[in-house]
């Protein structure tokens, strides 16, 4: 089964007349590593699904690069706000791994629509999204950088192995160095 | 025109027979000042749209409340992660002020989703939410409390002038002292 259904079917019943509309407009691409798939100033007018690889969502700040999120495997990305109101993103989103994603152009997304199964996929993706981006905010108004790691650690997050330092750090809110000492503080033997 | 429909007209259209289908299932309520509409712990069953009054979201954290949103009129409101996955709300929803809402059943929005209109402004709706906490998330990882503050002044946010201190602060994520402190120096000649 085309891992996109699979996906899909997780949210709600997919009629195979429905699925056959929508594999009908994906497009597959693929990412090498480093690449970015979207920048700062465009226009996102796609949606995506991640098959597989590992996506890093970022901003510019003051000459340096914030880490907002990351995403894996399978799920659905799109720079929303750009998206949604046709203006340019404000975030760069970039291939951490080589990455395969399945393409499907707005226009298509927006006459999906037609289809309850589809607007319910979509409606409860967004719904989930807004969960999972509630969470971290809760987590950073209540804990801190040492806390929020340690945590990560404890529930074997996959970001604690495949993010480069420096980002999670940046995703943590604090400098490179301390991210280096609070590693060192917890692998040190008193802990 | 019932505030509730001018809003939705905001979003999408609204034939007249689809509102009549969802004003037919509200119920007006009122709450006084102070008064919590949810709490934490609770199942939340309804969704609500605020026609007046003022909202605060919260959660206690070692003994203390930790402000989260704040809602202003008119918009609507629930807490999602409870009123969709119907599990006990991890958060409480106190009205600051006197809040006329207009109530709607889970059962009842639920059916409404046979309504295209409906269908698409709950999307929407969702995905405005979703923008919003990607904003304060986003604001979050990036600016100091202080500067925060300055920008809410700056913007004329009515929060500033409507949310007691020891919430605003807590929202920001800081001691209430801290918040006294940097107000003062915002009010000092040398500024």
């Amino acid at each position: 089964m085309h891992p996109f259904r699979q996906f899909i079917l997780q949210y709600v019943h997919l009629p195979t007349k429905d699925w056959e509309k929508i594999a009908s407009r994906l497009e597959k691409r693929v990412f090498e590593k480093g690449t970015l798939l979207l920048r700062e100033g465009e226009i996102c007018n796609n949606i995506y699904f991640l098959e597989a690889g590992f996506l890093r969502y970022f901003i510019s700040k003051d000459g340096r690069e914030v880490s907002k999120f990351f995403t894996q495997p399978p799920y659905c990305f799109t720079s929303q706000r750009s998206f949604n109101q046709r203006i340019p993103a404000n975030e760069n989103i970039e291939a951490l791994e080589e990455s395969q994603v399945w393409l499907l152009k707005r226009t298509d997304a927006i006459e999906l629509f037609e289809l309850k199964s589809w607007n319910e996929f979509v409606r409860k993706l967004v719904q989930e999204v807004q969960f999972f981006t509630e969470q971290i905010l809760e987590d950073i108004q209540n804990n801190t950088a040492e806390i929020r790691y340690q945590r990560m650690l404890q529930a074997g997050s996959p970001l604690v192995q495949k993010v480069p330092l420096k980002h999670l750090a940046s995703y943590l809110g604090i400098a490179p160095q301390s991210l280096s000492r609070i590693r060192k503080n917890l692998s040190s033997p008193s802990n």
